[in-house]
């Protein structure tokens, strides 16, 4: 039988590790890193750089393996995240049959929290026989988002959309709510918006040392963002970033 | 100048609490632990116990203090809240200046995230001078949810709200989603709504030792969990909980 854990680190800050996590590391018998190419955004010199710093057990075992690519020939965007989690599985299966054979425990560092727009657990669902998966929770980049700017996540007992770029391209702010997180957005997708009684509060690389913080009224802060985040893509050969919105009261 | 840190413990795990949460711990001059009364829910006994177990600095200062009650005589809701929040910052204030005078560095446990469904960064917003104010992020009672159940909180790029027990009485199932988290909800609200095509997760205690979990189709596990709550709570003399609800594709 395998254990399979998945532990969420945060995002960036190795002091984002939970004592669970880092136990949760030194109980392993194999880390399985994914190395995605040689781009800065794969994080695998940090997930292996969190590792070298908590994991103190010498019978722990650290592999990296290379991440398949997605199917550019495959036209279904559907069918080839599909096909490329199948890849993926297949990949981590063989790593855990070479490593540990049929029996053993295996851990995976999730950027973040693996309940949160990460494939991590309907990837390790296709393995069979099926593991026992165990889940460790993390910090979020909405919690370093907030913490960022010290601010509540929700108004007052109000309610709290968490949804995508895309959805914000396409449905607009969403509804029955004043306070919306977005993530998942390459294209400061906020520009969509009719920025009038709308607030923002913007992180790039949120937790993380590089972290830039802006605020204030999209209207006037929504330009400034679109600057400052195109100057730290530039400067990192990556970003990523979350925003919170919010209506003000005056809207 | 005093500097305050706003510390998210997670959801009664002490192994939630983050490096960073400790590092902050130990770093502090004086720690404030608010006691509410006999009842288990002020949860006191359990900042007392991480405090215990994490803080080596001996030159910490641990102080507990009494929280006001609310006014019981203030007929408007809103307005209660307003001033039992005024009462707990001078009740802050008094002992800042009791025990460090205007410099130093204090701190507060958090359960969860100060970000989320929590008064404490609006009430350290009254205090004045105003300090200068840390946040923490914590793991959220969200993350230990869908820890237990081992499940994604969003579906493939979907929106997720994050929801009160009394929205959800009120206004039903939100808009704009087919995931949504309900917190705040003393009354098993998930009863107000037609269970047909709703599949439900449900903790109490989530991540705490005393954690119970139900899931299944609304209907089924509904008064699976009306049962289980109740025992509970019973057993325990107070219960948190939490769950999330999700429209099937049958539906």
């Amino acid at each position: 039988m395998i254990d399979l854990s998945l532990i969420g680190i945060g995002t960036g800050n190795p002091d984002h590790l939970t004592r669970q996590a880092i136990r949760a590391l030194n109980a392993a018998d194999l880390i399985l890193i994914p190395h995605k190419g040689d781009g800065k955004a794969d994080l695998a010199d940090l997930r292996r750089s969190i590792v070298a710093e908590v994991v103190t057990n010498p019978a722990t075992r650290i592999v990296t393996f290379d991440l398949p690519v997605r199917d550019a020939a495959t036209a279904d965007y559907r069918r080839r995240v599909e096909d490329w989690h199948d890849a993926i599985a297949a990949l981590w299966a063989s790593e855990i049959a070479a490593h540990l054979g049929a029996t053993g425990r295996v851990a995976l560092l999730v950027w973040g929290d693996p309940s949160l727009y990460d494939s991590t657990l309907r990837i390790a669902a296709r393995l069979r026989p099926a593991p026992q998966v165990t889940v460790v929770p993390g910090i979020t980049s909405i919690q370093a988002l907030t913490a960022a700017h010290a601010i509540p996540l929700n108004e007052i007992n109000g309610p709290v959309m968490i949804t995508t770029g895309r959805r914000l391209r396409d449905d607009g702010f969403p509804p029955g709510t004043d306070t919306c997180v977005v993530m998942l957005d390459g294209e400061c997708s906020f520009q969509s918006l009719p920025p009038d009684g709308l607030e923002i509060w913007w992180a790039g690389f949120a937790g993380m040392p590089e972290q830039i913080t802006e605020r204030g009224p999209l209207a006037e802060a929504g330009p400034r963002i679109l600057e400052r985040r195109a100057a730290a893509r530039a400067e990192h050969g990556w970003i990523m970033d979350i925003y919170l919105l919010r209506r003000t009261a005056q809207a």
